[in-house]
């Protein structure tokens, strides 16, 4: 069951208008959400220095064309396909492929399999993106 | 028509040694690969920064149970259609979802949507993850 | 004159456990005190993006035996003497030197100063942090 | 004893005419000096994971008005003497300053200074620097 406390925060009124601004540049409807966003980021981080259960994304930008790449990521995913709970692919143009795996495990784990397809020959880019089972994020 | 060229790069033989290390535990056939990654991912910051055509990935975790959330997200992603490419989504648990989208625009644009997505009430963290077309990163 | 304002924010009681948790493990005194933090870091942020005038530092690592190595950073500095308030010098071992630099301007500016610097021939490590004159932070 | 080895990189021609674009916009001499420098910077990051002796700088601008707060930085600071080998203060304008610490110790060790620093009451905004000793980065 969800039971909302409240606090209050005292802070300087120019500071305060700064940040009202901030908000309404990035769409805020309350500071209220504005604020569990930074708290829940902050916890995010947290999670991932603990190597503690996460979910991760990784994204990479291939050609299709190099020889053999194509089954080389699949391989490596199915090797790890315990962890890769599913993958989504764009064709960017006549060459280029994005694909996004979406990784659920220890964040150490997470790390070396995004680290071993980034490494892959023809990976032209590759990134991870570090977020959360939402878990303790209510 | 790719056309390889080829340089030499100079360096302490500890430098070296050291960074062999890090390629193998990153799962780097060649040192050639390791630093034409360092050397796009760069260019991919620098692309960003000048604010031209590119590709990012939007990550958003988020309680399908809160009201009226499913069609917010909806809504403001149809608003942003021309920019979105693709989107996919995991049931995480029994209350929580992750949705990735991939977005194809200016820098700026993207950010706009990413900031609009992670700012409604109910996500509960959200990422921009900046990557590209592969466009000149041959 | 400061003048305090005060405000309610509203969150699950088990996000707030987490948070007072991470707090504590940080040494805040208070939550007002770490939410005031999370929101001049994302101000700060914000000043740099938009280029305004601001505060950076600039630590460079470097191995002062390199023939005119120091007679090249002088030299850089001196040439931007109007941005560089104030430097400090560490002799890390026999070899090695740490210098930081205190620097002042336009975001573009103190970072073409620290790219300068970080691409100078023996210089090992250097880093530009983004801080501020504190002004509007309050 | 410095002892210089040299091995080739290939890579696509485009690929390398924007790597020398942003070569000479960051004033790089030579794309040696550059590639050393990415390479540096890997390790370092390494350096940190693996929590091992290293040097950062922790900056801090603050209020020198509030009540007690540089007695209060002041004892921290002490506290952990055997980590602080030099500080250097600014003052930014009337009210404000900024101080830069460099650290050495264990990665964990300096930030937790970095943190209790940070969360004393009256500090506007802190940041932590992640260098190096300089060791092993020839």
């Amino acid at each position: 069951m969800k039971k909302l406390v409240r606090f209050g925060v005292s802070l300087d009124h120019h500071l305060l208008d700064d940040f009202d601004r901030l908000l309404a540049r990035k769409n805020y409807a309350t500071r209220s959400e504005a604020l569990r966003d930074l708290i829940r980021d902050n916890l995010v981080g947290q999670q991932w220095d603990e190597n503690k259960e996460t979910v991760g994304t990784i994204t990479i930008v291939y050609d299709h064309h190099v020889h053999d790449l194509t089954e080389k990521l699949t391989d490596i995913q199915h090797h790890h396909h315990r962890l890769i709970l599913s993958t989504m692919h764009v064709h960017l143009d006549h060459d280029r492929c994005l694909e996004v795996l979406v990784v659920r495990g220890r964040g150490s784990e997470i790390k070396k399999v995004a680290d071993t397809l980034i490494a892959t020959k023809g990976v032209k880019h590759g990134k991870l993106t570090m977020t959360t089972t939402g878990k303790g994020l209510s």
